[in-house]
């Protein structure tokens, strides 16, 4: 994966200057950067340790001057965030998984496989599973009974994949993503304390030693299109209907999705986020890492929610919330702020006390 | 799987009406429900979606009318939560396993099988392991040196379980489940800024560079019976003996478990929760998604702690409880709300000092 | 592995005191210590239970009288904690894994293996990979394409470690670690709310529907030598440079370390922490139990975070820190006793506003 500074800018819509076909083999951090790398230098800032590398070309900003920088080559776009996406793509190596089925996967001769399939070594493909062309199986992922991957899917190593969940195209899994667990769903013969407590708050005075029997989750999980899943990510499977994920969602490592949970589309979860059950989130979320969404509430389109909160009650679309519990993030700066000042508030009111009562008493 | 209605109300226990002898195949809600289908409408809520749908048979609350409702029969249950139970169990398809030790599973010769032991594709089962009759140990798996599982067993692809760990009967393990690691415990050769912390709170001034010694377990797991694990969760090892899990108690997705820690019966441990190591958590105790328990500290029988609760210190039994540092619910809910006031308390505060200490010097 | 108490006391550096030459097969808690067993009594509390047992030796706290407590042998330590982990390291059996290359396992012949290496059962080494001599790659795990690990790996089950991935020597993985995937990475084609968000805190107002495109992985991850990584743990690789984590530092269970994360060394970092994208953590930094780590800030030496913490801004060396969002520890908890008392400040303010503003009506 070799390509000239002229190849990589027609590639970004991007701008080439000066000797734009010295061949690139990398991207690298300025100062870390040898004769053969581009230099990521998108900011004054990152263009200052430029001298301590060896860089000849580098990506630059909006009216960057190159040469000053003493670069014989440059790079520039117009929004360079969103170039570093086309650059990565081109210059990223992969896995290096091998292509075909490997001997030792087992596939059953039931499942079905499009044209141009890979599976990794130690793979199953379940009876009944349908892997769309092109896509690559990662090493010991498992595809599950009657299961159904779209076009182009990715799945990286260690991938679990229970009975019946259906996934759009060009789907992504990072190692030991899990789907379609059976979801967390359990009652008891007689009313429980928890349900007891929605009501009151309160505590429940002696504890009813009581068997909890589980709710079997009959329904499994739908994915959209381009949605990709994180590291340790786990899905639970609906109890009627399936758990839902729009088109273009992302989830990061180690979310957890609970049953019946719905998501929209080109929603952002990030690391750690827990889903509660039957919770629904709109479109264009944004929920920053370890955020907690409360079991049966609605977030609403566009809520950006920042890293730790816990959303306890519905969302109105738009919102951009913070805080345990969660309020608009505003508010919470400012009730942080209070609560800063809170000490010398107090020393205020026993000031106040001694004068107006001490006065009262001397009067 | 297919019943009639009249079969399935027997099995829960519940009272049919109507054409009990139609024949069902699914359970669905309403609004999406077919004709062979037994919608869920367990209240009026859920009834008035019965007209989007084709729903001839219908589950329903105590009272409810269900010729009115244009159904051609119903099943009442006298706690309908309760009856889902029942009813999903009946319906649930599974996974599809196929039954037998697969070919490709790796069995040590000197591994204990039960009568009907089944054994997906890829699972290693290790020397000395027994495995109850009647188990299902899934693709994947992974049954390490001398545990022991009892009698039905059912555990999903990819789970892992270390070597002397002891589970009962009927134990149910998610996707991914881990159980078994080593204790995260570490000591430094002089004692470490953590331990005088937990002496002064204060700052520790310049930090010390001291090397981490690992403090091996020797112990290992205890699972009681009709226990389940969810995907993703971990279970760490015992120090000297055994961390323990009672019979009856259920664990999320996603749950991390501390070496020593002993969580009582019938316990419901939500998604994302953390139980650091040496806590002590009674019987009929209810954590939320994303709790965290403190280490050494004691969880009394019956406490229920809402979302994202962090229990920092011991909890008497039968405690509701709520927030970060954890109190009794309302008295955290009290706390929100006085926060919310802070504002305005300061504004009159404000007015109080110039009406008394400008009257003053008025004066 | 038995050893006489002579033997015990001679690795451990400690003092072995009256019939020294009785042999030891097991370490236990004084109330379920055997006659063959070391009892752990370390302090007066669990002195105390040495009678519900039937321990003939103990390991004591220095000073403590062996005789007086009915004892044949002990064993005195100068820090009885420090002893436990050599202790521990001399009795623990392990997890009983074979030696040699299991037939089951798949080794890429362009694999580089060393001396001693035993890979277990089902588990893949790829193309390019080096495994350093006397390691150990247990069942089911994974190593990814020329990734290269040092000499003296302990890798448990469903290990996986992606391509290029780079560790020194004497690493240990739990169960299910998982290191390499991409890191989550998106950026929209033109400015996202998120990025609007960070410069107002406010709302957004209507939702764009806009698209995330994945920014890939070029880095990968590097760790040093003497790295321990818990159960389900996650670490993403780096942008364009390596995701890193420093000598001697430990991860405990389900912690998440985002792309270009950089760790020192010594740190212990519990269970559930997350830590975003670019943050960068010092040495000898200590975060308890579900402690956060914003994105792209700094975290100093010494730095020590109670559980639940998130650390939202910079935080300089030495530093104790607690809650959310994070203070000093000390600042923290005065803010708690604060809150506490908030609703009787709040009803002073009302007799004070009696008193001044009706007093001020009567004259």
């Amino acid at each position: 994966m070799t390509y000239t500074v002229k190849e990589i800018a027609v590639a970004l819509g991007a701008s080439a200057f000066g000797a734009t076909d010295i061949l690139i083999t990398r991207a690298a951090e300025p100062a870390m950067a040898g004769p053969d790398d581009l230099a990521l230098a998108m900011s004054l800032k990152f263009a200052e340790s430029l001298a301590e590398g060896r860089a000849r070309v580098a990506m630059l900003w909006e009216g960057a001057d190159w040469e000053a920088l003493g670069l014989e080559a440059a790079i520039i776009a117009p929004r360079p965030r969103f170039a570093m996406a086309g650059l990565t793509g081109m210059l990223d190596q992969g896995q290096g998984y091998a292509t075909g089925i490997h001997p030792t996967a087992f596939v059953d001769p039931e499942a079905v496989l499009g044209a141009d399939v890979s599976v990794g070594p130690l793979a199953v493909i379940s009876k009944g599973a349908r892997i769309g062309a092109g896509s690559v199986i990662g090493p010991q992922c498992f595809i599950g009974w009657n299961a159904t991957l779209g076009a182009g899917a990715y799945l990286r190593e260690a991938v679990s994949i229970g009975a019946r969940v259906t996934i759009g195209d060009r789907f992504i899994a990072q190692p030991g993503a899990r789907i379609g667990g059976d979801g967390f769903s359990f009652v008891t013969a007689e009313p429980s304390n928890v349900e007891s407590v929605r009501k009151t708050l309160g505590d429940q005075g002696d504890a009813k030693a009581q068997d909890w029997t589980r709710i079997h989750s009959l329904g499994s999980v739908t994915i959209g299109n381009d949605v990709e899943i994180g590291m340790g990510a786990t899905i639970d499977c609906g109890t009627i209907r399936d758990t839902k994920i729009g088109d273009g969602t992302k989830l990061d490592n180690q979310v957890h999705m609970g049953h019946n949970v719905v998501i929209g589309r080109n929603c952002l979860i990030c690391g750690q986020v827990g889903i509660a059950g039957s919770a629904t989130i709109g479109n264009n979320v944004v929920l920053a890492g370890q955020c907690g969404v409360n079991d049966n509430i609605f977030v609403g389109d566009g809520v950006i929610a920042g890293g730790g909160t816990k959303l306890m009650s519905n969302v109105p679309a738009g919102r951009t919330m913070l805080g345990y519990p969660a309020t608009q993030m505003d508010k919470q700066v400012e009730g942080y702020k209070a609560l800063r000042r809170l000490p010398r508030l107090m020393r205020d009111v026993v000031e106040l006390k001694k004068a107006v009562f001490n006065a009262d008493k001397d009067a």
